[in-house]
């Protein structure tokens, strides 16, 4: 880590990513270990005239002792506050940055799968509701930590694989640019050109070929591609995942067939699945097999009625940093932005144009993105007359 | 730190100090750097069957950049979910549990006065509020940490004054009986007969001489000597200081006349105050001095009205333990417990038996012990006739 990297990172997710605004509330969600980007970003926060910070550090031990000692109306349970305070924020019109990246991961292996599956962040859904609902400006992070390191670069000793890790989110975080902003803000307009470019095609449906891959995915006829930047209801910019390199959009719940394999491991709940093939059958995953970790996505994705159906299908090309990089971060922010990919779950509003026709999308609590994309996989776009064309080919966009 | 000392800690201050019931939700506030206790104390809390347990860790870098860095309006601001969390913990009778002890006091030291003095942990009105009314069962331990260790130990090595202190505090905490538990009991009971002595005794006034002292402190009609333990208004018993070794009860704050030295060093919002000299006429203090700190001391009580004048006088006896330790410990809890002591500053209203004169007790949002005994201290007790008797000679009862 160069001298300032903490600071640039910080200025990033704070006057980029959130863009919190003068006399803002910002509440920042952090884990134990991650304390010197956190305070980075409590300081810039203030800097930029936050009226209030209010720091939320979790602890992996606290939700370990749950799972192995609590009650059992002790899993899942939130207590009137963990929602009443994302409400208020959603009220105040207040800000989130998340700092996120994998944590002392082999604290939940070898706990009761369905007492995992049942525990959730108390107030998750109602921060998913202010965040999907616009209230809220909002960005999400990653801080580099010796346990993430050492998983994403298990040969080398614990410093060093934090020096690399830190090398790595740093060039995909576009620190080492002079100017790390003006950088964002330019491959900003790139994705959001893409995004023009492919909700203007109005494909029917995108088919994916490739290893183990033949897998076809309805679209919606008001799906449109989202990417980069969002804005809240009051009209806010921010720019919700750092570093981010996907364009992303709601598919047909319906309409999903064939077979996909996946193209990297999937970090999910202290367990890695590799090796995933799941088979869809009108719009449903009614196989899922992995070489390791099945078990847990298909607790997972057995919450609901939708958890085994599609909220996302996402494309990112070979332009972008994170591919580069040939790694495997075990975490959705940074493997997502690799390659592309599609997610069992719920999905997002805003990618579907027409409001009437919201009520198609899936409906879940999960949202499980994994990666499906690779330069051999090829994507093509179907239209509604069945012509196809192609869109991605060798990580290069063809549309 | 003995093999199972953190569990036995852990135990004394779930079952015996809070005395955490099956189904109760329990917070626990800390301080990062306290994590291994803290973690003991919530997975103990879920073994004695409590519904959740929610951890929130105060990060003093945070506040520090706040008091730094924050606009105006960020000092003593309170969103309004830090306020809503104290009132539905009381709403739903749960139980709290603090794991004290000072941390990185110097990253508060040469901030503005006027800002700390400003600056308040938020919801930290609403949580005494929840505390005094007995709508919770609560207590306050302390967490040895490196920092603290070698404020105490200045002349060891950290990691050896670490090892010293956490000695020091599992003596004072009789982790080293048996039974903790048992032992606590025990000294419980004793704590309660000294109580019932001292209010049957009926003192008008209790008179302090010793060297640089010459105090007078009159008692309302009705003030009645507590300690050890309380209820909740549901009559839950807990104890609400582990460990506790003093009695005390609510001075009349218009009667307290005449000169008074502390006898220990007083830590204050990261603050070392040094051989204060407080001054008292007709209840309030006109004069405070010290050789070090009267600035901190001088700010924290000018907060209100009721900053100036006594809320609280404490006996301590010398068959305590943490008086027999020697040590300044530069922590209220440890310190106030070492030895007599009074507090300028907000009143118990249990402390004063007839409610009708609970109005006559002094008002503050502040509360700061200081202690005024030792074995040269005299402590004599006068009652309405003027006649004298003694209470505390050479660290015994005379009562």
């Amino acid at each position: 880590m160069n001298d300032g990297t903490l600071e640039r990172m910080a200025a990033l997710l704070v006057d980029y990513g959130a863009n919190v605004q003068p006399g803002q509330i910002v509440v920042i969600g952090s884990d134990l270990g991650k304390e010197p980007l956190t305070r980075a970003v409590a300081r810039r926060c203030y800097r930029a005239g936050a009226h209030f910070v209010d720091v939320l550090y979790a602890d992996r031990h606290v939700m370990r002792a749950r799972i192995l000692h609590g009650s059992d109306d002790a899993i899942g349970h939130e207590p009137p506050w963990t929602v009443s305070m994302p409400r208020e924020v959603g009220e105040r019109r207040g800000a989130t940055i998340g700092i996120g990246g994998p944590v002392d991961t082999d604290l939940l292996t070898g706990l009761d799968p369905d007492r995992l599956r049942r525990d959730r962040p108390p107030g998750g859904r109602e921060w998913l509701r202010i965040g999907m609902g616009g209230l809220i400006n909002w960005t999400v992070g990653a801080c580099p930590t010796v346990e993430w390191a050492t998983l994403v670069h298990p040969g080398l000793e614990p410093e060093e694989a934090l020096g690399r890790l830190w090398e790595q989110v740093e060039y995909a975080c576009r620190l080492d640019a002079d100017d790390p902003i003006a950088a964002w803000t330019e491959r900003g307009r790139e994705l959001l050109e893409n995004c023009r470019r492919l909700t203007e095609a109005r494909f029917d449906a995108l088919h994916f070929a490739g290893p183990g891959t033949d897998l076809t995915i309805g679209l919606l006829p008001s799906s449109r591609w989202l990417g980069a930047e969002e804005q809240t209801a009051d009209g806010l910019q921010f720019r919700p995942n750092l570093p981010t390199e996907e364009v992303f959009t709601t598919p047909d719940p319906l309409r999903v067939d064939g077979v996909v394999a996946s193209t990297r491991p999937l970090e999910l709940g202290g367990t890695i699945v590799r090796g995933l093939v799941v088979r869809f059958e009108s719009g449903r995953a009614v196989s899922i097999d992995a070489a390791e970790g099945a078990d847990m996505l298909r607790a997972q994705t057995a919450r609901d009625d939708g958890g085994t159906r599609l909220g996302e299908v996402a494309l990112v090309d070979g332009s972008g940093r994170i591919g580069k990089l040939d790694t495997v971060f075990y975490d959705t922010l940074y493997d997502e932005n690799a390659a592309s990919h599609i997610a069992l779950g719920g999905a997002y509003p805003l990618a579907v144009g027409d409001p009437d026709e919201r009520d198609r999308m899936n409906q879940s609590e999960s949202h499980i993105d994994f990666m499906i994309g690779s330069p051999e996989v090829v994507v093509t776009g179907i239209h509604p007359d069945g012509t196809r064309v192609p869109v991605l080919v060798g990580g290069e966009w063809a549309v």
